[in-house]
């Protein structure tokens, strides 16, 4: 912060710097007996304390001192969410080294370029990922030792994975005895590489002020709204843009925590919030609808779950409509982005809307909603001229913010940021009560006879039929209006819907030129590494597509 | 935060301080229609938005620039919890100014001591207190003028005061278009000084990154608990401590505010909270008690009103019984210092506590609580070891974190920490799960016979009596223990109690040896500036005072 003028008079406060370290010293005082529970890839529950925690995150400082790791080094992670995962988080990042987080859901080659862009010094992964290791380890360049997060019975007869350590090894050689480093609170905390869907991927490189500005800001009663009452289950991965931020904010205040591993699918995930009564918990649309589908299917109740922030990819409000009436679940729509650590904007109402009809509220929870207090956004058109806050002007959406980044790691993509602001890609309206709506990826926009079709207000409408389970929209080719919408339709298991159906199911609810010219049925759509739909893949299948109307 | 050393690696997220002028920026681009409803001293109830206040307050920085207010200059306020004080809480920290809040309830002398101290250059007053500012205006060395917070139907005909300024018209005479200055966010913001009990006061100078960092804080859900579905009425005033950081927090969240001008007894505060819906309000024991009284008397009910803060003073276990059982009123006790920006710590449940029984989560509660984030604790002996947190050891509470002291503004008092500690002078126990109990403050424990008496658990027994107004409890001379414990009482109006049914009150409640040995009754207790009791005036008055066990 040097760089802005100095009062005459300054503050007599205390001077700290914001530290990742801080928050597990502080869940260790406070909360240490809070338990963190977690489904192991090992394949039974392991149950610890935060006080745990803290004690082995020392010993793995001390691990990692004695393998030569210095101040902004990287390390890199191949895990699922788990007690182990979580050691590192605070390991790493508390010693001053950078946490660098691997989607494990991604190529082995991409793995490998990630991983020597970012020049990590060594690498842990969960046993799980053994093979994958082995298909991309060799490519790595700067990786002096791979560590597999497992006990001593867990390791390899053999391997081709050079110089292969044991976690629990390095845990049980190490002290416990451990002073976190005091230092510059700007200093990098933690790297997280987007998983970008053109061009090789990019780095954006937290620090820790950002991270704990994050988290003090997410945890607010409009945003995650979560507390030392809550039993916290990230279903959105500690690998992905480090879920959410849950892995600092539950310590912070103090929660219970429950990793599910990898075990995401909606019979594992019902029995683990049953059985660890969770409260709170967090992840993409596509998770939620494998859960809502088991619950369903199998006439279930949820006795604990109370709330649940959605976000990733618009929620569509069918299934936000169902958490919150048939199982009374509120659902708080959210977003954000990898570049924002990640979160942006979550939806909750205001004092003015308490007195609201349902249907009213409901419509406002449906936006993405609100900046959280350190975020500002603003909508431009494609000269950077400002748009108004009338929640029907579409413009390109920027944002700001000191847990938004400046630059990619080492400068990838050049100066990014548009007169202090980062652009996000996404095209939005903002109403005048700052309520902001995502109508689409910049990229995903259907341009039509040179006006604009947002695909995801389609996505939506579909998605509410009975028969769909899931739904895409992309613009392809048409000879007079350049593109027109193309709706590609997931059927959900044993129901039937045909093409004339789901074209009228669009009357009245949208102008009439915007509804989809045709429908395609597939079996299922692409999903990314993240999570998300990935639309670029269901244009290339439908390149050339031809319409009825063309 | 330069003294830390910077990691060969900083991260890459955008610079940004943490300035009090970003949070009315934020209020109004995302909550500029929430109302902000002010009871004037006028007498009528004044109504708009922060979008206003925020424009208002961009003409007054102006106002201050054209009075030749430079950065780092103290501007000081006498005014109650209203609109025109929260504009000036952003005019005048938002341009780089410091605001300096002083307690109007001060002596003149006292109010003139502080001014010269602070060498303020303006004081802003309501126009209530313009008798008590003409008898120490012309004692104050710096202040250039005077402004009254009226229109100009309100300015006086003739006044001793100099240079004496309308509010209004500097409102009126100004433009709005002001682009807030950044600048480094550890410039001082705002000064208040502790109306220490013995000696002269001394001033606690905040900074920006300290107020945003404790705003921050405080309303995370185990805290303040602020949301913008919230109706707030700061009972606790913004001279004191910045009303507890509400005058930030509020709008940083986007709750209505509801101001009660001076009008703090139980009728007006009851009206105010009717009429307004107010949900959440914090305040002193001493002003819920009035509420209380009225509520109780004419067998009312409140409406909306669903969670208060309870700070100050510890709040006697009765009185959060009767708001949490009679009227469904969530009660966080809290504790804090000056010193502290005030916040300290809450007292809010664990997951672990959801399936005690009612009365032991109710003993949970009545503790002060455990740290906010941020915020670190210790408990030493004499000699500063450390105690251990078993509950029951007493020791002297030391805190440290970014928004307490570093020292006092201009050193006065010297160096003030304990090896990097802030000394609390409160005597308190730590539970093992990090519950601080303030059992005393250092002066007053009752010191019988070489152990230590808590004056606090003592009232606490007293006020639980159905026939106990108010009470205080002190040490007076023994000749064999040195002190036995006084209980001095108001009694309920109309209710009669005898003095050893009182002391009967404490059978079997209490350690035989720590009953009182006496009672005496008054008409009143002295109360100080900050609606405390006022301790050392009570041993004054009974100095001398001969027990019937001497």
């Amino acid at each position: 912060m040097s760089q802005y003028p100095k009062s005459p008079l300054m503050g007599q406060m205390m001077s700290q710097p914001l530290l990742i370290s801080n928050i597990i010293q502080f869940a260790d005082r406070y909360f240490g007996d809070a338990e963190i529970v977690s489904r192991r890839v090992e394949g039974d529950v392991h149950r610890y304390t935060y006080r745990d925690c803290h004690r082995r995150a020392r010993r793995l400082a001390n691990a990692l001192a004695s393998l030569g790791v210095q101040m902004g080094d990287r390390v890199a992670t191949l895990a699922w969410n788990g007690y182990r995962h979580l050691e590192l988080y605070y390991a790493i990042s508390g010693s001053g080294a950078v946490m660098h987080t691997i989607n494990p859901r991604l190529h082995p080659d991409q793995v490998a370029y990630i991983a020597n862009h970012a020049e990590d010094q060594y690498l842990f992964f969960d046993m799980t990922f053994l093979p994958l290791v082995e298909r991309f380890a060799r490519q790595c360049k700067t990786v002096k030792g791979f560590v597999m997060m497992c006990d001593r019975d867990g390791m390899p007869q053999e391997t081709s994975v050079p110089n292969l350590m044991c976690y629990e090894d390095l845990i049980d050689q190490n002290s416990d005895e451990y002073a976190w480093p005091q230092f510059d609170e700007n200093s990098a905390s933690s790297l997280c590489y987007t998983s970008g869907t053109t061009g090789n991927p990019k780095g954006a490189l937290y620090s820790h002020r950002s991270t704990l500005l994050h988290s003090l800001a997410s945890v607010m009663p409009d945003a995650l709204n979560v507390s030392a009452r809550d039993a916290v289950l990230p279903v959105v991965p500690m690998f992905h843009v480090n879920a959410w931020g849950l892995p600092y904010s539950a310590p912070m205040v103090g929660a219970k925590l429950v990793f599910p591993g990898p075990a995401l699918d909606g019979k594992s995930l019902y029995e683990l919030f049953e059985q660890e009564r969770v409260t709170f918990s967090a992840g993409v649309p596509t998770v939620w609808l494998g859960l809502l589908n088991y619950v369903e299917q199998h006439k279930l109740k949820f006795s604990t779950f109370r709330r649940t922030v959605i976000g990733g990819a618009a929620c569509p409000p069918a299934m936000m409509s169902k958490f919150r009436h048939e199982y009374d679940v509120e659902v708080v729509h959210a977003w954000g982005m990898t570049e924002m650590s990640p979160l942006g904007t979550t939806c909750t109402l205001q004092n003015r809307h308490l007195d609201l009809p349902e249907e009213q509220k409901q419509a406002v929870l449906e936006k993405q909603g609100h900046a959280i207090f350190g975020v500002d956004m603003k909508i431009v058109d494609d000269n950077g001229k400002e748009l108004p806050w009338d929640g029907e002007t579409y413009g390109n959406l920027l944002v700001r913010g000191p847990w938004i980044i400046e630059r990619y790691f080492k400068g990838e993509g050049g100066d990014v940021l548009q007169d202090g602001w980062f652009p996000t890609g996404d095209v939005a309206t903002i109403s005048p009560h700052g309520y902001m709506q995502i109508t689409d990826r910049s990229k995903d926009v259907i341009k039509s006879g040179g006006e604009w079709i947002g695909s995801i207000d389609l996505e939506n409408i579909a998605m509410a039929h009975p028969a769909v389970q899931q739904a895409a929209c992309i613009g392809v080719f048409h000879p007079k209006w350049d593109e027109r919408p193309l709706l590609v339709v997931v059927r959900k298991p044993g129901v039937d819907i045909s093409r004339e159906e789901l074209i009228r199911h669009y009357d009245g609810k949208i102008a009439k030129w915007w509804t989809p010219d045709d429908v395609a049925f597939v079996e299922a759509l692409p999903i990314g590494a993240t999570g998300k739909i990935l639309k670029n893949r269901i244009r290339e299948q439908f390149k050339g597509y031809k319409l009825p109307t063309a």
